[in-house]
């Protein structure tokens, strides 16, 4: 055997550590007491009774597992009735639900374009997002964040016929909205589709938490495509696409990340769909989680600290070096506030940032104690 | 708006109706009294109450999600549980899990290759696994469908000092193992790593159920990384990769569809975890799937079908026409036998084919009556 050939992977870990950057994995205990402001469980669903409920309900009426592929034993009446519901409150004709949102976004990005097209980016999409224009074969313009006339110039001087724009219609790292009418009206100037990952914007924006594609009223449109994820707002797990029906019917029958995966566990869907039920019913949850993370934008930058205006319920807290941003985020949960910690590649800027997260079920005195440890832990 | 942009969709549509590929969903009922022979429980777990039970548990006591990526809030003592029970199984010193096999493989195949590599592929691997290649920016050499020699001519001829061989165990279309003794050997006499996807070999071959890389005698290799699905015999949902603890710190490190994907709901960790920990009890489990394969084969073959051997739980049945092979398949369904139907482009070698897979759980009266709609129902 060949104790040698990982070597390198001892030099690649090395190079890490001197630069700050080593990441280790904490697994928490069910009961930790923490403050949560670093999950995504955006509108404090996950352990909602009715939810975590209809998970274990469908595990033990479905089974565990889904047991193949959607395409073979892996699609469940839950599915069906998942997807039909999502579509149905978003506003879209059609969806079609994967076993996450990364699965998601590679289908929509590489089956709606390929060899024969060109793919306009923003330059601070999603991994996934990424991901999929590097398998789609496509021809690749990465513009400027949040630049559409750059991205109308690319469209422009494009040389296939067909041209896709994708974009994160709320950036996850900052919590920032695209200029999604500006983008909308450029692709229609130069006969483009539209595919919007919504990731942050469903249940956050929009009426009712529809999203922020259903806000800027383009939800439905036969030249529009959105990406979700059952994982944040919906407190499960999987994403799913929405679109017009040939666009879906189109990824059923071509989309290598939805036929070679096995379908999304029953207890996942039957969660989302709990969750989507409860916030049909109490939209007010929306509204609320947008309340937070605006309350709490104000108040860290009456403390003088770099948070950004959310457009949504990400904000972002800028830190003076990665090892500073750790640092910081190990104090804020010595003192039992948990906030993201966001360091190079996962930032697009290379600079190193606290992420915090609202919930629609946080409470004044969580907020009051959020701002009093994070401004107190803050690096000078 | 542009109602035209979607239009190549039909024309595509049209191309893959004359083809006879058209592929739709038919989501399940809960109990639709089917004998199923297509899906991938091979144990018969995933509808087991234990298994259920503890998903059920989870998902009450953890809440329906992760929220959050592993290196944030998603990972929780049962995903390190699981990670530290699969890898103490399977014979690896650590192990990663991930939301899905897909992932895992992208994982697997990216991290550990690179621009500054060489990877060498069977023909037959499987979709995830080709993505991860594409995804690499390693140079990618694909050879014959078990050929060793040709991989390690692959690898002697190698412009870079870096190389992996990557290959399924147990390939999912045909269920034939791949010659892992030679791989391996091609690989320490050039100084490379294996990558090897026992998505179908896990709880099936092996001692006890250990996989056809503990088969070969390779598991916990220095060398050696191995890949595997929760949703299979595990009944669950995700995936899992195994291999030395720098190869798992660097993934955690590095990995895009770790890093930037919501981690595995705890339903589904806690359903694998479930399934393993029977499969220790009662390891004539995996002997069991194994009979029962042999056995439909030996069978079908008497009765003059062209059915595989079967190395694993996976049999093949050639048709003669993609429409033969659907035609075929829903006549099976009709007497109450599920089977599933592979085609273009999941096969490798455009002939089509009905996939059975057998079940630990299958009894010889079941197994009787699959043979006797299957062969009943052959096309002339």
């Amino acid at each position: 055997m060949n104790d040698s050939v990982f070597d390198w992977l001892d030099a690649h870990a090395e190079d890490r550590r001197k630069a700050g950057l080593t990441r280790r994995l904490n697994p928490r205990r069910p009961d930790d007491g923490l403050l949560d402001l670093a999950g995504n469980d955006y509108l404090g669903l996950t352990r909602d009774k009715r939810v975590s409920g209809a998970a274990a309900a469908a595990a033990l009426r479905w089974g565990a597992g889904a047991t193949g592929s959607r395409l073979v034993t892996g699609s469940t009446e839950l599915h069906a009735e998942l997807e039909y519901e999502l579509a149905r409150f978003c506003g879209f004709p059609a969806a079609l639900v994967f076993s996450s949102g990364f699965a998601a976004n590679l289908a929509a990005v590489t089956a709606l374009s390929g060899k024969a097209c060109s793919i306009v980016t923003d330059s601070g999409i999603h991994a996934s997002l990424i991901d999929g224009c590097r398998l789609s074969r496509a021809e690749v313009a990465v513009v400027g964040h949040n630049d559409p006339a750059a991205a109308e110039r690319a469209l422009a001087t494009r040389r296939t016929e067909r041209a896709v724009v994708v974009t994160d219609t709320v950036f996850s790292v900052d919590g920032d909205l695209a200029p999604l009418p500006q983008l909308m009206a450029a692709c229609r100037s130069h006969n483009a589709a539209l595919i919007a990952d919504d990731a942050h914007g469903l249940g956050v924006l929009g009426d009712g938490g529809r999203g922020a594609v259903h806000a800027a009223g383009l939800a439905g449109s036969p030249d529009v495509v959105v990406t979700v994820t059952l994982s944040k707002s919906l407190g499960a797990q999987g994403g799913a696409v929405l679109g017009p029906r040939r666009v879906i019917r189109h990824l059923v029958e071509n989309a290598r990340s939805f036929i070679f995966d096995t379908g999304l566990a029953p207890a996942s869907a039957a969660a989302a769909l709990s969750a989507l039920n409860i916030l049909k019913d109490e939209p007010e949850r929306a509204q609320r989680v947008r309340d937070v993370a605006g309350e709490l934008s104000t108040r860290l930058r009456a403390a003088r600290l770099h948070a950004c205006e959310p457009d949504a319920a990400v904000i972002s807290v800028r830190a003076p070096s990665p090892e500073a941003a750790v640092q910081w985020a190990e104090d804020c949960r010595a003192a039992g506030v948990w906030v993201g910690c966001f360091r190079p590649p996962s930032v697009p800027d290379n600079i190193s940032r606290l992420r915090l997260t609202a919930r629609a079920d946080l409470s004044e005195e969580d907020i009051s104690r959020a701002v009093k440890v994070i401004t107190e832990t803050a690096p000078r």
